[in-house]
């Protein structure tokens, strides 16, 4: 089997994704302790940092050498600076700051989810009791709100300039499972042309009801709280954004959710959905296809779908024709069906 | 601050970082369900895989994505097969086979002190109540044990090629904390002038003693139960093996033991620390340094010491001179101090 080309068999890999884990809990820590705004601040070795975010040197120093050792510190001479990628989305003082990210990704929801992981396999789905995601689940979904809204702007910028093609003197937008709202709000604060109606649970749409208001947008900013699958769409849309809502579904679900969609858009409208979506080898890129394993462990039949699968629902659901868009740089991509 | 070198900034090593605890616990369970040796006598795609590991076939088909994702496995048309670095450490049909690692790696004990990684930061250590390490923690020691000791092989490999460059007519050697017993071990099966003591924890010690059976060693080892803190650990020993012990201690601690293995010494005699010892800057090599990570939530006062750090210690508890090798290709180094 031994090749010329073979690399030298080595455990590296093997032990470096076990102890991955560690750098998670480490960054998730130093976005905690703000870490990241302190060195920017000034605060630029152990003894001053420790000072500042209110921990022990010893703890500090650890942890600050973590960040250099994973990419997001640099360190010369004991002192710490921030790197590029670091100054722009972990000082919090910056407007592209996504470090509230880190707590709705290692949640103790889903580690404790990750823990059950061979459980999981042999099930085929989560053992968690909230895996089926046609019931409110405030505590995650207004974490997700609050955590996640600073992921959008890539995708949202990509949705507006889409929307901003369209010369409709008003364009209606419907945000289903709208979340922190970005996605239509960020279209809606680029085109004044631009209406949303956000649906979402309640206790949601609160979030979207104050980001819609930070950004200027609350006067064409309507909601309809409730389900998307029985709650009553309204009708005569432009775009439907169907954002990483598919995948805790199977596909029969799906089918019955985009039904609807369709029903509320008008003649020549599109269902826009936003997801990870691995190629057909579903182990490519790698971002996208790891997915996967997102929705195994924290729902009962969800999935990250291919392209295929999305064109064959679309159809199903009476969609015209499907297409799909790569925006580059993204980890997302487009899938837009049109009616 | 942009110049033409700087990259686009990315949030992508951001998430990256933040996502990486899903790939461990992805390869925990892989081991759990043995979907490596599945893979490898046979059973190559997900329907069959299923059957064999006794799993859903969604569950196992999400896994072993995620196992190629992240490099074990490679995928075409369906069928998965091993990477070389699979097939070697993760067949558990393989001598080198080293999966067992992962159930100590990512325990829940782990997993619970690095949840807590921010209020360790605060304190400064761990916030469990087992961080001091002086006293048994059998379910975890035990645990160690029997799951490490595939990974003792590279570095027993160093200790005996030492070892073995000794002309004694008997060769006596004392391992601390001997846990899996493998370093030990190995060098007696080595060399058959080897006489073995060990010391650790009495349940530890019946891990040890099995491993020495096992290899044929068990007419030339002794096992000493208690602490390395005060058990008699006898004298007259050409070695002193510290392997993996001293980073759970603080300075003065550590300075107090080997003063003990100090005493053990014959004139001449050497004292062999094998540690993850980051260089001073304490951010390389990457796995040595994140080590003192381990060390902050999982003891009061440890830590991953450095080369100056531990030749101060040596040379305070006694010891005449202290080098210092890093054999090729292993993430650990030797510190060897002769008295």
């Amino acid at each position: 089997m031994s090749t010329a080309a073979t690399p030298k068999p080595s455990p590296e890999l093997i032990f470096g994704t076990l102890i991955s884990y560690q750098h998670a809990f480490a960054l998730k820590a130093a976005v905690e302790l703000d870490l990241f705004t302190a060195i920017a601040e000034g605060a630029t070795d152990a003894a001053s940092l420790a000072k500042r975010v209110k921990a022990a040197e010893r703890g500090v120093r650890i942890l600050a050498d973590g960040m250099a050792i994973q990419g997001f510190l640099r360190k010369e001479n004991g002192k710490y600076s921030l790197t590029q990628d670091a100054a722009i989305f972990l000082d919090k003082r910056s407007p592209a700051y996504m470090g509230g990210m880190a707590e709705f990704i290692v949640s103790e929801e889903n580690i404790r989810n990750f823990s059950h992981f061979a459980d999981c396999v042999r099930k085929g789905g989560t053992v968690s009791s909230i895996g089926d995601n046609s019931k409110p689940v405030d505590h995650r979904w207004v974490s997700f709100a609050k955590a996640m809204g600073s992921m959008a702007a890539p995708v949202a910028g990509a949705l507006s300039q889409m929307v901003s093609a369209n010369s409709s003197a008003e364009i209606k937008v419907l945000d289903i499972a709208a979340g922190h709202g970005m996605f239509g709000i960020t279209v809606a604060k680029n085109n004044p042309r631009v209406q949303v109606t956000a649906v979402d649970w309640p206790a949601v749409l609160e979030v979207a009801k104050e980001n819609a208001q930070k950004f200027g947008v609350a006067d064409r900013y309507s909601v309809r709280p409730g389900s998307a699958f029985d709650t009553d769409l309204g009708s005569g849309y432009d775009y439907v954004f169907i954002t990483n809502f598919l995948h805790h579904f199977d596909i029969p679900t799906n089918e019955k959710l985009l039904r609807r969609f369709h029903a509320a858009l008008k003649p020549g409208g599109k269902a826009v959905t936003v997801e990870f979506v691995p190629d057909e080898s579903r182990v490519t890129p790698p971002i996208a296809a790891a997915f996967s394993m997102v929705m195994l462990v924290n729902t009962d039949a969800g999935d990250a779908y291919t392209f295929a699968e999305y064109e064959s629902m679309c159809r199903n659901a009476g969609f015209k024709s499907t297409v799909f868009e790569a925006p580059p740089d993204l980890p997302q991509r487009l899938v837009i069906a049109e009616k």
